[in-house]
C-alpha cells in the first residue's frame, strides 16, 4: 500500500474530489488516499500552503502529497512535481507547495509536461482530475520523477511572514483560524524571548489579552489563553469556547508577546 | 482491491455514511470506498443523478456505484442493481441512477429482492445500511447480479432537460451550481451553433452577460465569463469569484447562447 | 486489511483528521480507515458517545474505534483502551466511549501510559495525533492491549437518560438531531407500552403531535410523524422536511408517548 494525500479548495459537496480518487485508483489500486482538507477557501494559496506544511511530516515516507488550490488553472502557470527525502509533492507552481518544501530536503523539482500521463482531452478547468491525479498515481506506483517532464531550478515561493523580534518582545500575526476558533500565529515557541513560560504575556490591540498556559482547561471556561499549539506555533484560544468569535479575530491581525516586567 | 463509490444525501455530520462503510468492509475488506458526495440536498434526486453521471466514467472498470438519495425509503418503491460494460450501479428505482445509465451500455438490470443479502431486521428508514451496502459489497466480491433478484425490463428514468436549438442560438438552463458558484448548464459544447468560439455570446435575463473564454483567469478578476466546463457542459463563472452569488443564479434558470451578428 | 473508525469534533476544514490518518498509515499501512463523524459539536461528549454507540455494532470484528472528543486534552484526564468481544475502543476517559461499552462484552480496559508508543514530543493539545492514532494503529497490527499500560477496573461512565414509564405512557427526551432534522429520542421501541403501533400517540409540549408510522412517506409531504428509527429509537420526523426546523426542536426536550384511549 502507498499513501497519497489530497489538499484542495474543491469542497466536498460536488463530485470533484471523488472523481480525482476514481482516476487515481484506476492507475494505482493500492493507494491509501487521505483527505488532508478540501475546505481551503477558494483560491487561498497561503491557507493551502500552511495546511500542507503543518501536517506533511506526519505522513509515511514516500507519500505523494497532491495540492490543488489553483486559481490559475488553464493559464500559463506551470505544474510541478518535487522529490524530497520524505516523498513527493505535486501541484500548480503558484507557491502552494513552497512552505512544505522549505522544510524538506529537496532532491529534484520537475515541470509536469508529459502529456502521455494526462487524461485526454485535458480540460482547462480541472487539472486536478486530468493532470495532477494521474501524475500522482503514477509517481506512487514508482514512475521515476524524470518521466513527468524536465527538471527546473526555480519554482514559485511564498513569502513567510517572519515575526519581528526585540529584546523583550516579539511581534507576529495570526496565520490561520481553525474549526475550534483557535488562532494560530507565526510565532514559533522556540523563538520566544524567555525560556520561562510564566514570564510571557500576550497583547492584542495594545491591551494585555492573556498568559501562556500548558493546556486548554488550565483556565476557567470562557477565559482566554495562549498555548503552544500542535503545529509548533503560539495559538490564541478560549477554554471551552472560540477565541476567534469572542475577540473577532482575523487572519493577518497583529499579536505581540512581551516579557513581564520583573523578569 | 475493488472500488465502491458512494453518493448520498446523508451529510457527514451523522454516523450514517460511516455505518454503511462498516457494513461494506465486513463483507468486502478489500474495498476502496470513495465518497462521491454526501451533500446532495435532502431528497434531491436530480442533483444525485447529475453528480453520478458527471463522474462515473472516471472510475476504474468494475467499480460498484451506490447512490442513496431515497425519499421513498420504506415505501413500495423498488431497489435495483444494474450491470453495464463499465461496472455496477445500485440504488433506489426513483431515477437517481438513470442519467448515468443513459450513457452506459447496459447488460442487465435486476430488482433487489434477495433478503438473504440484507441486514436483519431491515429498517424502514435506512436501506443504505441494510440493503444497498451489503448488496454492493457482495457484487464487488463477485456475486453474479442474477443473485440479487429477478431481471426487470423497465426502470424509472428522469427526463433530461434538452436544450432548444434554432439556426443562430441555443436555449438551455442551469442544472447545477457548484461550490465555487459556477453554474453548470445543460448546453453541451458539441451542440453549440458555430465552431468558432469567439462567435458566441451568452445571454441571461434578456441581456448579454459575457463571451466564452478558454479558462477562468482569461478575464479580469470579478468579470463574468462562460467556459466549457470539466463535465462537458457550458458553465457560467466569475474570475476569482462566484457567478451564482454575483448574479443570484438558481438551478432551472434560462441561459441562451447566440452567434454574434457578422458571423 | 483491518478497520479503524474515527470519531472526532475536529471538523474537516483543518488538517487534524488527515494528520491522524498519516500517523496511522505510517504504522499500519493495511488499515481501512473509516470516518464515523468529525462534526461532533466541539467538546460535546454525549454526542460523540451516541454516534459511536449507534454504529459500532455494524463494523467488522476486530475494528479499532477511536474517539477524540477531548476538551480535557493535556490535563490529568486519563487515556484508555478497551478490548471487547467485538473489537477495541480507544479514547479519553471522559465517558465518550461509555455508551458503546455499555452494550459490549468487555474483556479488559487499560490506561494508556506506554510512552514508547507515542509520538514525541507529545503535544498538550493534540493527543489524537500523538497518542490515540499511534496506539490505535498498533492495536490494529496486533499489539496486545497489555502493552498500552496497566489494567484498570473503573472508567468514566456517562449517565444514560432513562425514559420514565407508567401504565399508559412513557416520557423520554430528544437525544440527537440529525442532518435531515429528524429528532432521535431515548425511547426504545421495545419499551413502548403497547405492541399495537396504531395505539400510540406522540405528545410534544403538552399537545398531540402525531402518530407512529412505518416510513417517512406514509404521511403527506410536510406532515409530522414518528418512526421507529434505524438506531432502534423513536424518531420525530416530517415527511419531506425537517422536524427540528418545523417545531424548533432542541436536544433535551421532553417527548411523551401515550396509548390512545380505547386501547
Amino acid at each position: 500500500m502507498s499513501t497519497i494525500s489530497l489538499t484542495t479548495d474543491f469542497g466536498i459537496a460536488d463530485w470533484y474530489v471523488g472523481t480525482m480518487k476514481g482516476v487515481i485508483l484506476g492507475i494505482q489500486p493500492r493507494a491509501n488516499i487521505v483527505d488532508l482538507s478540501h475546505e481551503i477557501p477558494p483560491g487561498e494559496i497561503r491557507a493551502g500552503a500552511f495546511a500542507l506544511a503543518a501536517s506533511c511530516r506526519f505522513f509515511p515516507k514516500e507519500t505523494v502529497h497532491v495540492v490543488v488550490v489553483d486559481p490559475g488553472v488553464g493559464s500559463e502557470r506551470r505544474a510541478i512535481a518535487a522529490r524530497t527525502m520524505n516523498g513527493f509533492f505535486v501541484g500548480p507552481d503558484n507557491g502552494v507547495l513552497s512552505w512544505a518544501l522549505a522544510r524538506e530536503r529537496i532532491k529534484a523539482v520537475h515541470q509536469i509536461t508529459n502529456r502521455r500521463l494526462f487524461l485526454h482531452p485535458v480540460s482547462n478547468t480541472f487539472h486536478g482530475r486530468d493532470i495532477f491525479a494521474p501524475v500522482a498515481a503514477n509517481l506512487s506506483r514508482g514512475l521515476p520523477i524524470e518521466k513527468v517532464g524536465a527538471p527546473i531550478k526555480e519554482f514559485v515561493k511564498l513569502d513567510w511572514p517572519e515575526p519581528q523580534r526585540s529584546a523583550n518582545s516579539i511581534k507576529g500575526e495570526i496565520l490561520y483560524i481553525d474549526r475550534f476558533g483557535n488562532a494560530i500565529t507565526n510565532i514559533d515557541r522556540a523563538a520566544l524571548p524567555s525560556p520561562d513560560e510564566s514570564a510571557w504575556e500576550i497583547f492584542l490591540r495594545r491591551k494585555r489579552l492573556c498568559a501562556l498556559q500548558a493546556f486548554y482547561q488550565a483556565v476557567a471556561r470562557g477565559q482566554p489563553m495562549a498555548v503552544s499549539g500542535s503545529s509548533g506555533f503560539l495559538e490564541l484560544a478560549v477554554s471551552g469556547g472560540s477565541a476567534a468569535q469572542n475577540f473577532n479575530l482575523k487572519v493577518g491581525e497583529e499579536v505581540i508577546v512581551r516579557v513581564r516586567s520583573g523578569f
